[in-house]
């Protein structure tokens, strides 16, 4: 099966996209994103959806211009709307204290907040570097099953697709691409995963370990999606100031397991709290809810506050 | 906490031991097992258990005879009984056409079949070692959980200590160990990840990967034994020729994942088959399942069949 096949197959099976979606390609100007751009354009017709494009300049290195060029041809060739972006990604990373590559996931998904349905290139060797970094890291059954194919408006459509098939797909049809320098950058710990790390275990122990991480990936997004069956039914619906308030007493009757699933969807899927938030503080919510004590309160990392009050557990 | 009271915790934490159970310590003379039976040699009066040892000479290897009589010595001092068996290893693995090390494991078990409760010396370097090696070579959830700390009538009581504080355990109490050589033999791939493997993930990527990997084990163990809550009820007992019968159309009416677990728990748990069986031969069952036709048969590795008939699955 080549990739367009594989990628339409991907989509139907996970409900990716929908009749009449407006999905934004996110593009860099590299093979993942060029090929996905072009696959989706074979697929709009027939799948009834709309497609543009959208590039956002890090500002980072030399060499965007050549990557903004070859998105503005294509993006031409296709005609495929475009919207570019330009973000000072060194001066947010000065402004916030965090390294290059955190500020300019930040630009990215500050810029791509805005868009209705947005399609990120994620390949799947990015998706085995994903769950090998989080093993290694240290993660729970979340981290193990690694980027989510879909989450809210973003979606992942090549993430069925190896890095090269993708290039394989781009040369085949004559598609220009540009390669991204900071990718060999050994200083990042993924980049040491991907060019070190992975080719010494492929090498020494087992040549089909990309499968296997793909396959228990794919464990552990089935078991904890059967962990958490009817947990999203317990969480209703936020207050205007987004804020979300749980009935205590329907909580304290789930199981330890189901409690922290509860509590981590709210987070994650609620108020959007993904990182910082380790186990102390699931057992600080957790303890909270148990002890149902009303007026008593924990902070949470990013400003999150938990408090009982009267027979209900309120995150803002 | 040293690593006597660790132990004692981890005991009563697990259930591993109860009053008046009769404690057969499996012991191959090494820091580990050394370490084990004189701790559960002092628990021993607290915890109201009695303590035997088992040794097995494998004929592997030179250096056994150093090793049974450390163990002949030191079972002396402690008033333990021992019970000292011999296994022509070789010749097993000639016979069954396996490797050494399966052989020797074979031959281990079936010695140590004989005793009403066994406790094995496996530390947590092992178990970080095990996880490891499951990940790599393509693993699920039961996989990644590790060893279990209980199976049946075997126990492992000091799978919460390090190699490093059961060997300086050992060093304090003056207690003599034998190393064995082959375990710094490469050759092995078990042994690959410890020597080699290992040591590189903790010095380029994450010193802490040990403490990293023993989390998520914990998390996949929590994990199941939710998603498992109430199916061992649903396997009844099993019949005088070892077979076990389920209803049919309680087992349709279980999701895809607890009909897995079903399948995986009437293999493990009744009839003893741990290795050899995929995803084929669980989607084989199902389909058989979920089909539902009299008559309808399909065979297992290790010569278990399955058979449909009248509204019952049969495994035997």
């Amino acid at each position: 099966m080549d990739c367009r096949d594989r990628v339409r197959h991907w989509i139907i099976e996970n409900g990716l996209i929908g009749r009449g979606d407006r999905i934004t390609a996110a593009v860099s100007g590299g093979p993942d994103s060029m090929a996905m751009l072009s696959i989706l354009h074979q697929l709009s017709a027939e799948l009834g959806f709309s497609l543009s494009a959208a590039y956002l300049d890090h500002r980072i290195r030399k060499g965007t211009r050549r990557e903004k060029r070859i998105v503005e041809i294509w993006c031409g060739r296709f005609g495929i709307p475009l919207v570019a972006g330009e973000a000072d990604v060194p001066a947010l990373a000065r402004r916030e204290k965090t390294g290059l590559e955190e500020a300019a996931r930040e630009a990215r998904y500050r810029f791509l907040d805005g868009f209705e349905k947005v399609a990120l290139g994620h390949n799947s060797d990015d998706q085995v570097e994903t769950v090998l970094h989080h093993i290694i890291r240290g993660t729970g059954l979340r981290g193990l099953a690694g980027m989510p194919v879909m989450r809210g408006r973003y979606i992942r459509p090549v993430l069925c697709c190896t890095g090269a098939e993708l290039k394989a797909y781009c040369r085949a049809g004559g598609i220009a691409y540009a390669i991204d320098r900071s990718n060999s950058d050994t200083a990042f710990l993924r980049n040491r995963i991907r060019h070190r790390l992975l080719p010494a275990v492929r090498r020494d122990f087992n040549p089909a370990v990309d499968e296997a991480l793909l396959r228990l990936a794919g464990n552990a997004r089935e078991g904890l999606a059967a962990l958490s069956d009817g947990i999203a039914d317990l969480v209703p619906a936020g207050a205007a100031d987004g804020s979300v308030t749980l009935d205590a007493s329907l909580a304290r009757g789930l199981s330890e397991h189901r409690l922290y699933l509860l509590i981590d969807t709210v987070l994650r899927d609620r108020l959007g709290v993904f990182r910082d938030i380790g186990r102390t503080h699931f057992n600080a919510v957790a303890g909270l809810i148990r002890a149902g004590r009303s007026g008593k309160r924990t902070t949470l990392p990013h400003g999150v506050r938990v408090t009982v009050e009267h027979g209900s557990v309120r995150f803002e």
